[in-house]
């Protein structure tokens, strides 16, 4: 039996609770969320959990590991008291919108030595796995470039914008990583532009919600990204890779497999609309990693220091925005 | 907190059971099945429930409602037990072979006035009910035909074969279904064709893998269907409604969303394969609903006459085929 | 240089005369077409042909051949004529509305030696053509059943319909005469439902709007096939072959290859309507084919005896419909 | 009527002088190449035009316009010469690889006020204007953003790359020029990475086979291209263009309508392959539109001035990859 604490109960904390709770050889012994809520009472209840300050968790022998979903704020702190402790991490991007924290916590958790998977969901997804898996086999030959499209079905509020670090740290962050995933070797240049051409609010907020993103890989590849906050028909969210065999696409995946056909043409079904459930699958597959990564041992998918190294291209890409010009990194490259 | 038994450890009875136990006012209190198995055994323990022989479950006054999904010549006799004792029922089809019994037990579970919902599962099903729900609107416009196309992704053996009741019953018998719940109104003609055109074995068991069937509604409105026990790219499971304002098309569910191309063209994904997985969404809803009606009341949307209306298009497209001859039926009508 | 004559300045008139005035290799000499209008007078001008009366044609040695495109009732007229004549036909269907005399003038061609296309142009289209040649090629397998649907984009006019020798002769001919093309060999039985679903003229004419017709091959394979005068799209003409190890869909061709997106879904094109637009390519190589066949010889893909057949499934749906009954065929069957 | 002579009888020179041939009022009176060959001969033939050099053509009164298809080192000559002789122009792109020469050629040109069509024959695409007149009508409301593919099916032989001017002059102007055509405004910067990732030979030739480019328009939109010399499927040439209503989308025309379902899915056929046919009805309209700038005015869908702007971004673009940074332009930037 493995002992879990999650820490939120929020969106995603209700995500990765339940999907923990319904694998049959965990136990989620503690919720921890400081604020006092109906959905917190009734997310502990349906998953049998305790309600628990964050020492207790920490002082508690038998948890094997923790699952940080709560504010972005809070996740340096965790990450350092788990490394400490010994548990094993699951923890939702990003670890700071402090780049100089992140490197910091990279390091102490690396150190540490504690498993610590970091939840860039989609290399769990069936689909993109499935794209990964035919490039490493050879089967779709060599890969010459990516392009991908991430728009969200609707601007977000302004107070979350606020909170978000913005469009590069918030939401390219993932793209940032798939290409990493995919080309299996790191950036070289970035260059990016934005500009807030769709929500007013997002602009006087100091975010933009239109960006495009060209990298350049160390070996001369390259990645060609849009990223939107609202597309008129929901969630965009799709992949190309031109290999020298096939090209390979992620497509949106539809609500409804209904289509209507009309003196219109032919309708078929918006996407599944959003990220939550379009993912479904991807955070189940994650959870289940992340308990056979503490069960059985081995390596996550996504570790912490990917986080670190998307989170250092969305730097400079916001960096290469503000100054007009793209922006060359390296491992040791800061904002 | 409702109780329910469940009867049957195979592959139809995990899924109704572990969808029943999965709502949080469901208790799984009984598992009936008479072969003590690895299987029985872990299904138990996975929903924690007793392994019972049926004499519990019947004198168990706090029992509120039975699953049927035991083999085929069981459940007349448990439906008729589960109707005397006063237990809510969910039934896989069919009810029995013998259509006489059916007929029977029809008018015994009908006069105790007991729950019970027949398995149709696809009335459940989010595409299915979509279609159903544009036509009652009216958005559609009047429904002038109806064409379905079901072939499974490869021949069952021999000995499911012999124990089905034949193609007509097991597989059809779906799509005669589905025909009476989107035409809102009975079948008067049936004419069908078959052959054994794929798998020889099936011919050797006395039945076919290839029909075709016409049918003709009360009002004059037609039905045409495609039964097959084979599709070379795996499950085809199509519904096609021609309404005078649209045309209403359910389509296949891809395994994937995504597509590779190359010089052969653009591939996409092989559908969902097979039931379990593509009506993985109407199974959950079904048993919610059964659930609803024993704790809220109301009325299923396919109940135990709807059984017997299905059978009866099932058993008159067996003598059509035998004699030739297309058949007339109507509400006294047997074979 | 081949000379033609053309037969009929209307629709078809129009589209057969530009595609054998295309040709490097051919003069339209005469146009014939009793009725004097700006229809007539333009054609003439466009393809550089005069105007002229049948005996014209018939007595002028270096014509090689005509091609038919005049009302039904002028066809067997024109057949033996040219039959008599020498020259060679490329005749539209149907040969008559009486099946009596589509036999006998099927027997006259024939024994004149003369070439005949009989014009079921779908046997030239890329994609039928192309799904032919996989099933004979044997890279699909064993054909084992085949469903079709024909549905017009609007219902014709009262005063076409009481012309047109019904749904039967008029539109599902060319199903039926593909049905017997890609089975590659004859049929046995032949079953039809048909009503006025749609239009009350239709109705009132005497002719139905909607059918379903189920075919049995002689060696027992099948045909299913939708007819109907309306589809809420526009023109519905597809194909669906299951073969052992492929299945192959002949699909609508669409109008535009622009998809529109919003919060309703995705909108595709409706397909190119009608069949002049459809069946251009077709069209062209059937034409192309015929001038072939009188330059250098062979054999066309339809000749005067597949429009026999296809027309004798014709009459016996019509038979089958008004009986209620399945009808069997054989060579000598008749009306 | 209307007499033109058509320079160049390749490949493109064939097809404007058949699509002009096949025009009612317009009679080909000249053909001008200078080198001798079979095909030369077969098209003269094929459109009765006289093989003729350039003098004739511009000492002949008769000649209202010109159709310039020969190698692009005599396009400025061939403008320069039909813009005093007063002649209608109708000219492949690009005008010359010497952007000084482009400058001085389209002064001159509007300066004569001759009708010059500049052949981005994607503007008269059916799909493309589709798009083009939504946008314009307010039906898919405000443009925010354009993405664009353009992937040869084949990387092009050396020879044809070195005289090509590379990718951006020779490939990617189309893209640019359809920026600025649904833009409806000006580019105002260009930033272009690029590598030669697919065809070593490319790279011999001093050309890249892989671009990405990113423009902002003058009001602060963006457009994001791929340019590639191959693609593992053929043919792709796709336009996504996001407005705040509806997302557009130019897909690529498939080869067949036949789509062949086996155990390894869907397969869908690959796009037609290559311009040639892709673009065979904006060829078409192009040269249409053309002949009816001649004899009723108007203006063209793509001037002179066009060609220029479209070349200035490609300038841009090879500045922006040679020096790694983007480059800003405006009316009188030159490279």
């Amino acid at each position: 039996m493995t002992d879990l604490a999650v820490f939120g109960a929020g969106r995603i904390g209700h995500v990765h609770a339940l999907n923990a709770a319904s694998l049959p050889s965990v136990r989620v012994k503690y919720l921890v969320d400081p604020v006092a809520s109906e959905q917190r009472a009734g997310l502990a209840a349906r998953i049998g959990a305790d309600i628990a300050p964050a020492d207790t968790v920490f002082s508690d022998a038998s948890v094997d590991g923790i699952v940080i979903a709560s504010s972005t704020d809070t996740h340096a702190g965790l990450l350092l008291q788990a490394a400490r402790a010994g548990k094993a991490i699951f923890c939702e991007k990003p670890v700071s919108l402090d780049f100089v924290t992140v490197e910091a916590v990279t390091t102490a958790v690396e150190t540490s030595g504690v498993v610590c998977l970091l939840a860039f969901q989609r290399r769990y997804d069936p689909d993109f796995r499935f794209v990964r898996e035919r490039i490493v086999s050879g089967e779709a030959g060599a890969l010459e470039h990516i392009v991908m499209h991430t728009r969200d079905p609707a601007p977000p509020s302004r107070d979350y914008v606020e909170r978000s670090g913005g469009m590069f740290r918030d939401q390219a962050i993932h793209d940032f990583d798939m290409a990493r995933y995919l080309l299996g070797e790191d950036i070289a240049t970035v260059y990016a532009v934005g500009n807030c051409l769709i929500d007013a609010e997002i602009g006087a907020a100091g975010d933009i919600d239109t960006a495009m993103v060209t990298l350049t890989s160390v070996s001369g590849r390259f990645v060609q990204m849009v990223n939107c906050r609202r597309a008129p028909f929901g969630y965009d969210q799709r992949l190309e890779v031109l290999c020298s065999k096939e090209v390979l696409y992620v497509e949106n995946r539809p609500q409804r497999g209904v289509t209507i056909a009309d003196a219109d043409g032919f309708r078929a079904s918006a996407p599944m609309n959003y990220f939550i459930e379009r993912f479904a699958d991807a955070y189940r597959n994650e959870m289940a990693a992340f308990i056979s990564l503490i069960e059985t041992g081995g390596r996550p998918l996504a570790g912490i220091r990917d986080g670190l190294e998307a989170q250092r291209i969305a730097e400079a890409a916001l960096v290469s925005m503000q100054r007009g010009m793209p922006v060359r990194i390296g491992p040791h490259w800061r904002p």
